[in-house]
């Protein structure tokens, strides 16, 4: 993807309740790197062993640099295979590996049925797979190497590579991912088909670029997803917002500001506040599981009404948007107070803001944000290259005549459900879309408290990619 | 591609007459260099407006160099052309554009029928389009960016452009590309199914990479071309070879065979005159076309035979094979006498060396030459790169089952068709095949000495591309 934009930047631009006009022009992606430190207190024991491929550097150039090689981190669990049989890869995103893995107990669910071998690959850039070690972070001359388009290579040549020393070249390979994980699972399929078979794409929004849909989709989502369930929290949410504009001409308003947030240390600005009260109820409705879950941040069940739940209480529209707010932050009462400004991302996110690439070009000042990219990092975005490289103009047509075994699900309370394919574009290129799904539910481990329309979901794909299975096999 | 390594080279290594280990390890490619200056002394008048396209150093990193602009020249015909009718793109290969456009009449005799508007793209660092002027060919520093991949994401970037400044991003994009420009035009409908809607891949060598076919093939169908017509210049040949050898071990044997092969300067090693008649005999089957032509060198029609022709006469074997391998480079009877070492090429192909990787990487010592690219460019050949990113393997079963709209067509009098798709893979993934075929023969201009075989063929192709349209514009 092109650098220097932020899948987060676009949650700060479009929420529908916030006036357009008050946005910050620039964010580097604090905020959201706040909101995951739990996961490092409580890391499960997963069941896979830890691999490092040497990678290349540059796929696609051939420099005397080029060929530098980095170590990157892959999972493998083998319990359930034999040789011949299925090669189930997730196409890690932009995080640790160990973080996807935890969160995507679907595969590990259907490992058996299926004798499949698992290997979750770490993207290039987080985790441990940092081309140029601590340094990796330094400059756009190390970061101009941390892209989509080098991601996919380093899954073709490590898959590759590993099918060999395993020497199990004719065993089948699935790909799956969530997210931006999705979006990786989908385009490898169309440009390495003769590497995977098919790929389960989960709440991946490749149609969020350009202009191939309204860039006010994703917070019109959001606010829908509040709006269903009641609509005066969703009136309080949005009057708390001009709240927060009054305070910043207010004299000590930051002082009052820290003590209603509870901030760890006081804060700076007000648009800190403002960020970190977005990210909260943009991060609930994303993951507005129907069970317990622990993905972004430890959750109840259902958290968009647990939150709305809490904004009933409190003098102000402000003071109860904190109180919904601290329920996503503190569902677990582990915080005494909130580090709202510059806190250290646990899922090793930070190369997020450099990556990706939603960029609005019109309704936005665009011209100034490219100037800050040429500033910041001497390199200027390249907004309309990820729909060059891998189209989304016309997909229902181009991909009608083209391409095959791709499963795009997609659920209705994930915002990012906006930006995604949700109709059948052929007989193989399937769209599942349920109204109550969060953001990637199915890859989440089954639980007995499942309702039946997950259930019936996974069955579903399930089935699909036993379907592809068995037309290869028949093929061989 | 991978860098270092050539067609040509493989022109050295595998002609079946020749034993292999008498071959030399490293062919930097100037014998072929010397074989088409003829070019520059009859340049037809094209009917094409040249342009020039400000194009991106790197599309696949973003560090602050990557961005750099070079002007890629492209030529346009538009005399047939109305806004919305389809646009025809020639995805140029290893040598300046004009030159395809010379050779690809067929695309001007189509014109018409279709309306297209017709564009010709010249390839990064050939011709006019050098990344770095003069210094494009200082080192892998600059070369490093010449490779296949850059080129297609070059015509996305470009094909997608145009549309916008012709206000006609409807037009349908159909592709056509004649050997290494038939696997670009492949694999760019492969790669950028949302820009082509298909693609006619003339004599396209898709496979002749890795080990997906034995790499002896391509002599073995040099060799069977002169059989065919008279096994007395099969053996003829095959014994100069010998003569040759032999002679390498004698005093005055330069003297003598620079007397015998008339050349210009007096010859430093028997192996450039080894390399100009294995140039001679390889060409000579590849442009075996029915009617009188001017590609790599003015020709009659038939030229096999007329080669077959010369070799009756002569004292030696190795004589014959002077004479015979005279009419390839002197057929214009322009030649005193013959430049067999260090000539300048007239089609800018001088990066092909560099580019092109068809490598044994058993059956020769490719230890040894990956050392010598290691010594020369400061650069690894990655000998398995271009499977991985483009595929190859179970093609057939792969491709039955992805993508669409790809014809390939190939002339068994071509030792190229032996790396080309020789069978349908699907009811939209077509191979045509001519048993009198030669290199790329259905791009010619049409003229009325034709056979009945190469019109039917084009009449095909035709009928083809007009079905992809019909649906495309069905579906609009």
């Amino acid at each position: 993807m092109a650098p220097c934009l932020s899948f987060f930047f676009l949650f700060l631009f479009a929420f529908s309740a916030i006036p357009a006009n008050s946005l910050p022009t620039f964010f580097p992606g604090a905020a959201y790197q706040s909101l995951i430190k739990q996961a490092k207190i409580s890391k499960p024991k997963l069941p896979f062993k830890t691999h490092y491929f040497p990678q290349t550097l540059d796929h696609f150039t051939f420099q005397p640099k080029s060929s530098k090689l980095f170590y990157q981190k892959y999972l493998i669990n083998s319990d359930y295979w034999r040789k011949g049989a299925p090669i189930f890869v997730y196409t890690g995103n932009e995080g640790n590996i160990e973080w996807f893995a935890a969160n995507t107990g679907f595969m590990l669910d259907i490992a058996p049925k299926f004798k499949a071998l698992l290997v979750f690959i770490e993207h290039r850039f987080y985790g441990k797979s940092m081309p140029f070690g601590k340094d990796s972070y330094q400059s756009a001359k190390t970061l101009g190497y941390l892209n989509s388009q080098q991601a996919l290579a380093d899954f073709a040549v490590l898959i590759t590579s590993l099918k060999q020393n395993l020497s199990s070249e004719a065993s089948p390979v699935v790909v799956f991912g969530g997210s931006y994980g999705g979006m990786l699972a989908a385009w490898f399929r169309l440009k390495y088909p003769h590497i995977a078979i098919g790929a389960l794409a989960s709440s991946a929004p490749i149609l969020q670029f350009d202009k191939l849909i309204p860039w006010s989709s994703f917070y019109d989502a959001v606010s829908q997803d509040f709006k269903d369930v009641s609509l005066n929290c969703y009136q309080v949410i949005k009057g708390s917002w001009a709240e927060l504009e009054a305070m910043s001409t207010q004299k000590q308003a930051l002082a009052e500001l820290s003590k209603t947030f509870r901030t760890c240390k006081s804060l700076h600005s007000t648009a800190s506040a403002r960020d970190w009260l977005w990210t909260a109820f943009v991060y609930t409705a994303m993951v507005n599981y129907p069970t317990k879950a622990d993905f972004m941040k430890p959750l109840p069940a259902y958290p968009v009404q647990k939150i709305i739940d809490k904004i009933l209480s409190g003098a102000t529209k402000l003071s109860r948007a904190f109180a919904a707010a601290s329920l996503y932050y503190n569902y677990s009462r582990s915080e005494n107070c909130f580090k709202i400004e510059h806190e250290v991302d646990g899922h090793g996110l930070h190369g997020w803001d450099w990556q990706e690439s939603m960029f609005p070009p019109s309704g936005f000042d665009y011209e100034e944000f490219a100037e800050q990219c040429q500033m910041k990092y001497g390199v200027s975005p390249r907004p309309h290259w990820i729909t060059t490289e891998f189209g989304g103009e016309r997909i229902q047509k181009v991909l009608k005549r083209f391409g095959s075994n791709i499963i795009f699900s997609n659920g209705m309370q994930d915002p990012w459900s906006r930006g995604g394919v949700l109709k059948n574009i052929s007989s193989s290129i399937i769209a599942l879309v349920t109204e109550k799904g969060a953001h990637h539910v199915d890859f989440r481990s089954a639980t007995k408290k499942d309702p039946k329309w997950l259930i019936q979901l996974r069955k579903q794909e399930v089935e699909i990619i036993q379907k592809w299975l068995n037309e290869y096999y028949a093929d061989l």
